[in-house]
């Protein structure tokens, strides 16, 4: 099992979703920083279930105990330690599903992988596990806007309903107004309303989250293995439920010409920029100052409450109906964690690009 | 800069577009592998520029010379190192390029956080650098092979012109039969003339390739962080002019319901197999035995003949039409290196995977 | 900071001494394994402060938390994530330490890499982290054991007294019925009574801890670079206050002929061994098969109750007194923390050597 | 196998004793460091076998092919490639050792661990792959020297015959003065005649290398794991035939008070120092501003013209003599690839403290 991301900044995660508690340990934060919990608190409730009708009803305060890394209320270069302790699980709901496989979900690979399986609740594959990256996330979102750089990410499409691109970006806020953390209250009205009727069909739906980092300076990713975009995906592909990766302008360059996707350079201030960004703010693999722009793809949560085929770990057919408490449509709950991910990968890469800053004689 | 791929199996490159060489070490191919040197020269043509009339034509026969790791014809388990002197390289066709900034090239990104630059060809933000990738690539498939792995890829899109999945995967390898790497020939016909068009434009144009391999066994993928569709991903996105990357029914699945998304499992012959295949092959970041399905979306080459505005390096406008041999459309040479990656992916969690088995008693 | 030793078999920690609590998680240990909690504790027993007169008063239970990676008593391939509080810490102790810098500690060093410290007890860089590494240490001693493999690790030397090899190894459990872990009664006592007597004089001693390790399989060590020893001295050199090591002969090789240090070839049973083990047990970097055999020197503790010359954070001269509570020689309770780090680096290669095993087709 | 070495500074080798080449990759070095080609031919001269009386005849130029990483002279942040080919090898020589194993040499565990072995010339284990080390330290020592930091190693024991410390540090280069590399000309001259009268008795003998380093800041090193010393430890195990590393006071300390052993600070021009310097330039695993000082024991060469005892790969017991060309003592030839691998360390520990600079805002 691979636990830690990250090189400099790094994020060690630990923990199963009915356990006594799950943690992590973050790394690299330059000692000095000032911790605002609160901010810590709000980024938290982002992501807990029982947030909104349209999340899992299980009921998690998710406060986070810090137990090293911190003094007199600032970083001090040594791993940040936490925990979180696990309140509202209900793992007889999950008895039902010690031996039978639940389609698409990770019962089946992990217990062929490891032998056996914490079966209470998905165990280590629940996404129970996020909670750890955006309490992370919301350190290292402190650290990134001290150095004057903001991410932010928000649903783009649920099901069928889409919110194109160009968002007005000075508007990405108004995502928190809504439920569903769509910036167009219009569309967002429409999403929850289609999400709401799939949770009455007891069925899931699949959703794309859609994100910009603003501020980057030029000059982060290392190719040719780390490019910016490579540790992006990278970061976003481990998230539960994610199908698919794509920066500036993505799939949609692969139908266009050069002479449409090419970003011209100009000056404005003394500053080189481009014209246009279907670069999405990476060239070469390296940050060119514009900002990043990306996109990920969500499934469809894999349980759900409609009768499906399956085996049992005999590899006998069953039919099953899966209890247990989830969400209709992950999206809405998934934005934080795709923000702490990705302010994970550009810190570790602000710290990266300093190590690799071209020669000057002491 | 980052310069190694992987962590048991690893490819490490060094070496520039217009340098002496270019050439690589690759690590952690187990002992006793014999090596089929002609299989290796294959590959290398599938990739080599001046292969046809749609691609560079820059001259190399991209001969590798093996220097170690290697004895009797059999690998060693030392680390095989290995050179590809360049030969057609015209640098002086790069002298404009000197203090000017291609558009939606690595030109103005790499000059600002280095400081400099080896202009003459791209220097080492050259796709040149992926002939090592392959060179490696045909080593690793050979080591798949012989665990009963094939990986293969072909081109799916070229701009506007596409080959629906699902695709016959026993015509896969029809597409060594025309330019383009595309199985169906009547569209591998379009595809061609449309490259052509493009080129007689002095334009450019970007492609998908889809990618499958086969007989993985169940219970590759590390999570939490290193799951196989996160390895992959950070892979492909590490190729030159790559803008996206998803897996299974990959973007494709944000518009769907679980209903429609989960693979039943079913029993064929005592192993457990799933009657669809949405998931790609990866469910809960772990094979599932079923075969591995992706697709990676390639822009268009950032350099093309037609006019463009830009800057030089001290920020003054400037009116560009490049010079250099580049291809009018990326995607058919850069089927065997999707390929080389893939494996190189899939033989690095093989590998990982004997390190996780569950625990028996000495 | 660097928190994570290992590359299959991880440990990370946290903590500092006089925080909420210290804490690591445990990566790599294969699925299954039943654990043994009495273990853990009295593996906790002999590094805990307290245990005896000569040891630190500081009174610590050392109770690990298990949060993670253990399902019904055995361990799940998921991370095992745990906690020990710290109770007894007094931190008012240390407010005299706040601007001061102590002779030889890492006061000085932490203060100007970070900008300030945590500098009750020592924070980050106090032994007490090391509570951590033996609570993993003995989930992997339980791993070990089942593949055969023994770690024992006993003090050879306190200041001038010195127990000469060989020792008869079948007699090194008998370093648990003294409080000085020294194997041979008559010098443990000699041993015993030269640390109080340095308690009273209000200094302290360094000394030598040596170590075996049986079992070991032909063939654990990654050269180049990892080769056995350098991974093994790599662990050694990282508990606090050691200077030294060396592995078989060591440093009286250098005073010797390759005809008095060479071990001849011999077959026993089949299996081919040396007559010597002037070599350790290490040969080319690589196990081979016989007893693994090193040794570690500590310095005395920096902290004494005796007065000393130094500085404070603005440079000004000013004469010290430490308090706080401190061992007057170290390696008694560092005996269980050799191992604990022994057990780690030789399970990592162990795991590691199986993903080096030459080829074979499926 | 483990052939990369470093975090940001790494240095990666291939390259058998016999092979067609040996070479390597150099990462990390910043862009714009001007190369002075004439240090790097210096420093394998002194590492060159045939360079005296007392080396391994075998001749080699070593002369070292650039193939990546320097333009117009300067380093361009990519990776520096470079092979040298092999010119004097004599494989013949090792024709009657393809199936007898060496007593202490690595030809028993290689060939158990990897299933066959190349035996020519102790291939893959063969010390010849340290002049890769050597090539890539002549280029970090440059880095380092433009940051004031220079690494000077030098023999101080052969066999029975020590130079002790405290050497005058201003004579070290004398060193280069006879062919032992002991600064002291009479001990040197001493040491000269006990290494040929081994030779001519066709036995080995052994030796300690001391190191120092000056101009080193405060505040490299990354403790818990990667303290300074850990790292030194780590790469000074990992040259070949070395059985010990100690610094500072090292084993001394063992018997030592820590009264005895405490380095006081004080002030010097503004400057915090300490008054001695038993702690080796190292406290709390992170370097304190003073000269690092540390010793690194060698074993006598296994390779010896006297009878000995051993086995075949069927255990069956054989007498050997070993041919091939052999150095008696290995010490003299090691003193530059101590310092190589110092180099590396120090380097790369620099650039990681960059990126572990306390926090300032933006």
């Amino acid at each position: 099992m691979s636990n830690t991301f990250g090189q400099i900044i790094k994020l060690s995660t630990f923990g199963e979703s009915h356990g006594v508690a799950i943690g992590g340990l973050l790394e690299g934060i330059p000692a000095g920083l000032t911790i605002d919990f609160d901010f810590i608190d709000s980024e938290m409730a982002r992501r807990r279930p029982g947030q909104s009708v349209i999340s899992s009803p299980r009921n998690e305060t998710d406060k986070v105990e810090w137990l090293s890394g911190i003094f007199e209320g600032k970083t001090t270069g040594a791993p940040i330690g936490f925990i979180i302790h696990n309140k509202d699980q209900q793992s007889t709901d999950y008895e039902h599903l010690k031996d039978v496989y639940r389609p698409s979900h990770a019962d089946f690979t992990y217990s062929s992988k490891y032998g056996f399986r914490d079966y209470r609740g998905g165990g280590r594959s629940s996404a129970r596990e996020t909670a750890c990256r955006v309490a992370a996330g919301a350190i290292v979102k402190q650290f990134l806007l001290e150095q004057g750089i903001t991410v932010q990410a928000w649903v783009s499409r649920v099901g069928p309903i889409e919110m194109k691109d160009p968002v007005d970006f000075s508007k990405i806020n108004q995502r928190e107004d809504n439920l569903v953390r769509c910036p167009d209250p219009v569309i967002a009205a429409q999403m929850l309303q289609y999400i709401e009727s799939i949770r009455e069909q007891k069925d899931s739906v699949g959703g794309i989250i859609s994100a910009i980092v603003t501020g980057v300076p030029v000059g982060l990713g290392e190719p040719i293995f780390d490019k910016l975009q490579s540790r992006l995906g990278y970061a976003m592909l481990g998230i539960n439920a994610v199908k698919g990766f794509d920066y500036g302008d993505g799939f949609n360059a692969a139908s266009s010409l050069g002479s449409q996707m090419n970003d011209a350079f100009t000056s404005e201030g003394g500053k080189i920029i481009t014209t246009s960004n279907h670069s999405g703010g990476i060239q070469g693999g390296i940050s060119n100052g514009m900002p990043i722009t990306f996109r990920v793809a969500f499934k469809p949560v894999a349980t759900i409450g409609l009768e499906q085929n399956t085996v049992n770990s005999k590899g006998e057919a069953q039919s099953l109906i899966a209890k247990g408490r989830h969400d209709p449509c992950v999206v809405p709950r998934a934005v934080p964690i795709v923000e702490a991910m990705a302010a994970l990968v550009i810190a570790d890469m602000l710290l990266l690009a300093k190590a690799a800053e071209p020669f000057t004689t002491k």
